[in-house]
């Protein structure tokens, strides 16, 4: 489908992850009559090898940094302004660490245009000012009064950027905006199921760390698969029920998509929440001295995830509706030791007589 | 809760699963006033270092041979003539291999109390009479003439057997069977949910095989946890279109239980069907060759179960919408090569556009 008028693409964010996504909005703005050609990724400068990064990313097509092996399309420019690279742009692609977007938000309003549209691929909540939790996607939609739409899902970046078959979940409420997401984003080896329950699809993407904990603690204390099925399975439960009591109007059906059960297993069979984890009860360090010895320093998102969830259920008195969710925060804060964490759970209220259930009906 | 009429169970099977699920149902027997203290298990009779089976497990409460190590509490009394188990139970617990129940109810008509009610264990279909899928709850409810409920769940035997914490799933229509059933069933280490969806939860516990081949298949070319992750959220996806197509009614719900998500999961990463898919994609062996080699001679149940939904599939004409368990009969059957897989499932009907979704509300 040609366009009269191309929509240019803007990518906020070059590190491993940013990277990989800009191989496939590159090559897609490349293919497609309905973008601009040229796709600009604000890349935060800094030296390497005692040259700049936007220069080596701009002679070379390669993130040496951050996807080193791995060349981006040569229509994908790297800009160290952020406002230079998203003044013009219709569509903006928010991929940074989640502590930076206040700031970037800030240096962005008022100069961008105001009919963009931006897409979070963000993962993890932000704190509410006065505690509690803030989706990444409202952040952007607030400050900058742009709708935001959000994409999550089993994305390891690597295996992307290798161009491995995956699927992944965009979030997106706008009729108009969601094919247009998919365009930029799917590829043949990247699919993506466009469903518009944006906030289900991004909470799953914050929550699926904690569950991972408490994967990593089964793990650690040699628990079995059985065990370890458990608890993925009322983590998942606990995720379902969270979005029901915090983010009314969910559906259960979005769950199922890459962004909810697929991601859910990858984190808790590999990634780093469930390494730490285990190590946490195998050595009896602190989260914190395990983040310095296993992460260089780097916050693990699953204990700080668990704490924002926890004063939550705290605040409306609902922690026993979530034993695991609390469980793994008191664990990871030591109020309780791991050896508690079957114990906390085997009373779970999944356990409970139930009465009535869901009608199967699917999307089509 | 007192009963004045104490309920007489009865074990048919005393496998590994048979004889894990004893130990469980003999120490609730003996706990609960609404169960006779005394549980039969029907042991088919084999010599064991020159003595009887029921012999050695009556007079040393171990099943040497296929749970060794594990006391079975004394009230469970082996009895090697399954009409003598049976005739006087008000509730059959059948955990037998599933090519054996035919006979078996052949031999149980008209032999049984016409009250009692049927507990079914045995995962996997059988083949109806001119191709196609026969429930094994369905063809005990058909011989026997009494009703059939089905457990399934995330429950490696030998794990439950050494009592660490797992999930399973109860499927019970009847509002005054379940609680039955899980009292005699649930322990502080064996949680159990009961749903009234029945048919949904037995199909669980067979078409898991076979996205289990394709996880294995996955492993064994090398593709990596993104990969991983689709194909198994992909199964997931065609065994609930499944259920929606062969048997109406079930709950999208019921997918969330043990006997679907986690038991899909722990089949998925551990488990013989996902082993010998990865050996079969490594050795280019032919599956029988890797049952002899492998199993020692057993089938293995995911290819079997493939090529039966495929028998269904094709007679509907609804391949094409289920291009996941096609493929993975196919490859099983040397139509197509494992290399062929991922391209089977790229433009799979989950990745077109959809535009509407179910509502969030759990059963409470």
């Amino acid at each position: 489908m040609a366009c009269s008028n191309p929509k240019q693409v803007c990518i906020i964010g070059s590190g491993n992850w940013g990277s990989a996504i800009a191989r496939i909005v590159g090559s897609n703005a490349l293919r497609s009559k309905n973008f601009d050609e040229r796709v600009t990724m604000y890349v935060y400068e800094e030296m390497f090898n005692g040259k700049k990064l936007t220069e080596i990313i701009n002679e070379t097509h390669e993130n040496v940094k951050y996807l080193p092996g791995r060349k981006l399309p040569p229509n994908v420019v790297a800009v160290p302004d952020v406002v230079e690279a998203a003044k013009d742009a219709d569509v903006l692609i928010f991929v940074v660490p989640h502590q930076f977007i206040r700031t970037l938000c800030a240096t962005l309003l008022g100069k961008i245009k105001s009919t963009a549209i931006a897409l979070s691929l963000i993962k993890g909540f932000d704190r509410a000012e006065g505690g509690g939790i803030d989706l990444i996607s409202h952040i952007i939609t607030r400050h900058l009064k742009i709708p935001c739409s959000v994409l999550m899902g089993a994305n390891l970046a690597n295996e992307v950027a290798d161009e491995m078959f995956c699927e992944t979940t965009i979030g997106c409420k706008d009729a108009t905006a969601g094919p247009l997401l998919r365009e930029i984003i799917q590829t043949n080896y990247f699919r993506v199921v466009v469903v518009d329950d944006e906030d289900t699809v991004e909470v799953c993407g914050a929550l699926k760390n904690i569950v991972a904990c408490g994967a990593g603690f089964v793990d650690g204390l040699g628990l079995g698969d059985n065990t370890k099925a458990a608890v993925i399975r009322l983590g998942l439960m606990e995720m379902v029920k969270f979005v029901d009591v915090f983010y009314p109007g969910g559906k259960l059906a979005t769950f199922f998509e890459s962004c909810g059960v697929a991601d859910l297993i990858t984190t808790c069979y590999g990634g780093r929440n469930r390494k730490v984890s285990e190590a946490f009860v195998r050595t009896g360090k602190s989260i914190k001295e395990l983040e310095d010895e296993m992460l260089n320093g780097q916050k693990l998102q699953g204990p700080y995830t668990a704490e924002e969830v926890s004063y939550m259920l705290k605040i409306k008195g609902m922690e026993e509706q979530f034993p695991l969710f609390t469980a793994i925060h008191k664990i990871c804060t030591g109020q309780l030791t791991p050896k508690d964490f079957i114990d906390c759970i085997r009373n779970h209220p999944e356990h409970m007589v139930k009465t009535c259930g869901v009608c199967l009906s699917l999307p089509q």
